[in-house]
């Protein structure tokens, strides 16, 4: 398998406290998320902290999704991983922010597996 | 809890190919580098694929360290995300790097939850 990847790292600012709360939700949103790109999920890990937060990845045959979510905040920080070129890293990402109900996106993209690591895709978008 | 977080991105190569394809090793490799840390692990998850190829996580109360390998181009794909700054990502990834025995280190550190995304200490190291 080719080792060239795709990194796509965002942090979501302005989302509802409540779903950033939701350990059930989440993880729906995340698994559904890699179903969107067209992912194939392998195995699913999802912790629900006290008093709040929910951290959590879903490993794919591409490599992963991971959100780290801090409720009182309002932000979700996201790393959506794919190898190959057949994902796109960028359809899970948007399916999370729109999902997370987002009002800030910002986001780089990372190539991975390919030599020196620079960053790529530099976005801030108010939504 | 604070949304700042370290994360850092790191690139091996070189490493023995039958390192790269042991799961058992390289999940306990996973958990060691996060307690050596001084993280506390939530949860862990792995995966092999067939021929060949790990996937795993580790989550810890302090965000997550992820390996991605591929044992026929000696490489692993390694991130170490670590919220507050009690702990130090960089332990764990050198911790990972001498126990998959890379010969090459590549890495970038990343901050998050702080606003806008930015790069911060860029290494390219042979070891």
């Amino acid at each position: 398998m080719d080792t060239m990847g795709r990194h796509v790292i965002a942090e979501l600012w302005g989302c509802p406290e409540d779903k950033l709360n939701d350990l059930h939700s989440i993880e729906r949103i995340m698994v559904n998320a890699a179903l969107e790109a067209g992912a194939e999920v392998r195995e699913v890990a999802f912790h629900k902290f006290a008093p709040q937060g929910v951290s959590g990845v879903v490993i794919i045959s591409e490599s992963h999704l991971t959100i780290h979510s801090f409720p009182e905040h309002g932000y979700a920080s996201i790393d959506v991983y794919t190898c190959g070129d057949r994902i796109d890293p960028n359809v899970a990402c948007d399916y999370i922010t729109k999902a997370l109900g987002a009002t800030r996106l910002e986001s780089i993209q990372v190539p991975r597996g390919v030599g020196p690591i620079h960053v790529q895709d530099v976005k801030v978008r108010a939504l």
